[in-house]
């Protein structure tokens, strides 16, 4: 017969006479006359009991199948007597698909530190914890599509392969068909050097100047030798690009990503959030509802630096017009002044790239980054200069020449326009929804120095 | 005041006394007492008509902008007298944000071959086709989240970055942040060999041992040397994996996902899809109707092959047997036998790789390719060998060490169960939704040897 996902069990609406569900064992407990068996089935984090009568067929095909081991259990839906499940299963028919030997099999019921189940990340998401990370996870990026289709972006595919070395080329990956040692770029596949991207900005910008409105949602590529509980050589951005849109419009843009994800996730995700609430990040929900409360605050970068100088809080790093803002500060703002996201706007030109357009104050440019308590910087992103002549003496400025930047200079040629875009990091929002505070933690199998395993 | 997007004045239910459009100017006609300028803002393949009087501070605001220039119209919504179309804005006021000098900008309004867009992959988005294009590869990708979702698979990133080095290297692009020449690879990032994933199916079979269902969308390499107009050195693939499903399950699911994908596209993409219909491939829209209107044909290899022996046509390779189906062989069953999208099930083990489940009769493996008109192969996929000695086995008669797997090993060797999935090729999936015939069409920024600009 066929199957019945857990999830669609736990919510059915009667009692059913026969009912087929599949999963994994997360606990068994053998009484006299009838065994508990807990299944799990990753379609929720709750899991189904059934009951298995001592002395049946039922039970002798459960035969010492325990934790792990996966199973099809056929039986009645009835209401359950016990507290915490609408319904229990009265099983007439268990067969089990394969064991699990609990001498060798590493997930046992117990609590097992995040270091070690990053060892073993091909069975991690059989865990509450992880399951629930992982679903949290997609109904996320399901919401980032739905709102940037609801607003008429078009998803766009900007490349990983890209030929770019202009920027920070230090910290990028290097991709080849040479073998190790060789070095004649001419035999190489591309015939010349070729990177994994760090952004799809340039390329989304071309994209927006043609479709309007448009977001990227792919892969990008630090080569970082840094090992901090916030990088990873590999993550996913989101990075959507407006034609005929200015800062304050990107700002509106990002503040309603935002929400609109966080709200989704609330409302689609509410057990995977509780346990992350209980066990993980105390008062999480009730964070992740204020920031739903009350628009999020918005100040320029002068007026931030002087709120930061004026608090009396020693930093690490002094703070003083033209410095950068660090995490420290960024989380002052969000969470001890604003005590909420906050927009930080107008930053100062230096400290900014070459990209972002000019404010009429010769000083700063209209750039805008989120910052959101216990992650610190969320978005980052600008209204671009579209003005040819301005970005073309910004680039000369930057030691960098024209001739590389032919086709986006060719987008400011013909037909330029006012618009904005920005990047969102999607592993720092996913940290945000769930209050895991390590990076690794909330991607299925992380790239850090060293770490390819899986 | 706030802009509108083209799309919604053109559904405009009444008449607006002003109204702000922002787009590229498609054609300008200047008559004695007006100009007519049409233009495109990306949201809909459909132009806005806006009449610009002579002598008016609005033709003064207009100049001499023509085709490509960006501009922003204020005006009055009034029904248009004109064939065609709905609706006309009568000029009040115009700005331009950018000209676009005729000598120098290379779209003019007149047909350019797409070999000649190629070279400007950049500004290709702002032509009928390509934005066409651009907005159904959109939408066809939000109908595959759409559909996942539906029937609850969880999206999973799979990791781009991989060690794997087993299958196919010779294939592969190498990851590296060595300088070219160097050849240690214990100083390399990740302390050994990091290539570029050519399939995400080993990683989602085990977050679908966790999951459940899970689908990856996201893209892979391959670096093969040839050039030709069906091979992308960087594309998009769809991987779904479902844990406790068999092939008959497997084959229903790229049945779904396909006719979810076609009558999604056909709904939200009428004039896109009516684009490619009249000038690119007559009779696709049938042809998409039609692989609506009833179920798949389905036939195992073995049948497949007679069919083939017995249809009387001379193909350039002969079947029999235990030989790989070739794109001729795979459009003559879809395109002349069936006349319909076909899955041939049931493949001779030797042609296909090692984690297909081996079937009872020893000699094939439960496989299943889906063939579509035009396109040939659109998914491929199995049922995955569940049982650890089979697997295990099978690894070595190919001449590796089981050891390299050990991971996916794992997930045999810990509550196995029957699984199955496979993977579609996205931009096979628009080169069938579009008639296009060349993939470098279908991809914004394609890569190709010795093609990475932009």
């Amino acid at each position: 017969m066929q199957r019945t996902l857990i999830i669609d069990a736990l919510n059915s609406e009667a009692a059913q006479p026969t009912i087929a569900l599949c999963g994994w064992i997360r606990t068994r407990r053998d009484a006299k006359d009838f065994s508990f068996v807990e299944i799990n089935d990753g379609s929720c984090l709750t899991n189904m009991q059934c009951i298995v009568d001592t002395g049946t067929p039922a039970h002798a095909g459960l035969g010492d199948a325990a934790t792990g081991a996966a199973v099809r259990v056929t039986g009645e839906l009835v209401p359950s007597p016990g507290k915490g499940q609408k319904w229990e299963v009265r099983a007439q028919h268990v067969e089990v698909y394969g064991l699990a030997d609990p001498e060798s099999f590493p997930l046992q019921k117990k609590r097992h530190s995040d270091e070690f189940l990053r060892t073993i990340a091909h069975l991690r998401p059989r865990t509450n914890k992880y399951g629930a990370m992982f679903r949290i996870r997609s109904e996320a990026g399901f919401a980032v599509h739905d709102f940037f289709r609801g607003r008429r972006f078009s998803l766009v595919h900007t490349p990983v392969l890209t030929g770019a070395d202009c920027e920070g080329a230090g910290e990028m990956f290097r991709v080849t068909t040479l073998e190790p040692g060789a070095k004649d770029l001419g035999e190489d596949f591309f015939s010349r050097q070729c990177n994994l991207t760090v952004s799809g900005q340039l390329e989304a910008e071309a994209l927006a100047t043609g479709l309007g409105r448009v977001y990227s949602f792919g892969p990008t590529f630090r080569a970082e030798n840094s090992n901090t509980p916030r990088h990873a050589a590999e993550f996913w951005m989101i990075e959507p690009e407006m034609a005929f849109a200015d800062l304050e419009d990107l700002m509106e843009l990002g503040e309603g990503l935002t929400r609109h994800v966080v709200d989704h996730v609330l409302t689609h995700c509410e057990n995977d959030v509780n346990l992350f609430d209980s066990f993980v990040d105390k008062g999480l929900r009730e964070r992740l509802q204020h920031m739903l409360a009350a628009p999020f605050a918005r100040v320029s970068y002068t007026e931030a630096v002087e709120i930061l100088q004026k608090c009396g809080k020693s930093f690490t790093f002094p703070v003083s017009f033209g410095t950068d803002l660090q995490t420290e500060h960024e989380r002052y703002l969000a969470e001890e002044h604003f005590k909420k996201p906050v927009i930080v706007y107008d930053y100062p030109k230096d400290i900014k790239a070459f990209y972002m357009r000019q404010n009429e104050d010769g000083k700063t440019v209209a750039a805008m980054d989120m910052l959101v308590p216990r992650i610190g910087e969320l978005i980052g992103g600008s209204q671009r200069e579209e003005r040819l002549h301005r970005l073309e003496a910004r680039i000369r400025e930057m030691g960098q020449n024209p001739e590389d930047y032919w086709w986006y200079l060719d987008l400011r040629r013909f037909g330029t326009v006012p618009h904005a875009g920005f990047g969102l990091g999607f592993e720092r929002l996913l940290m945000m929804l769930t209050g895991i505070t390590n990076i690794r933690d909330v991607i299925p199998f992380p790239r850090t120095p060293g770490n390819l395993e899986f």
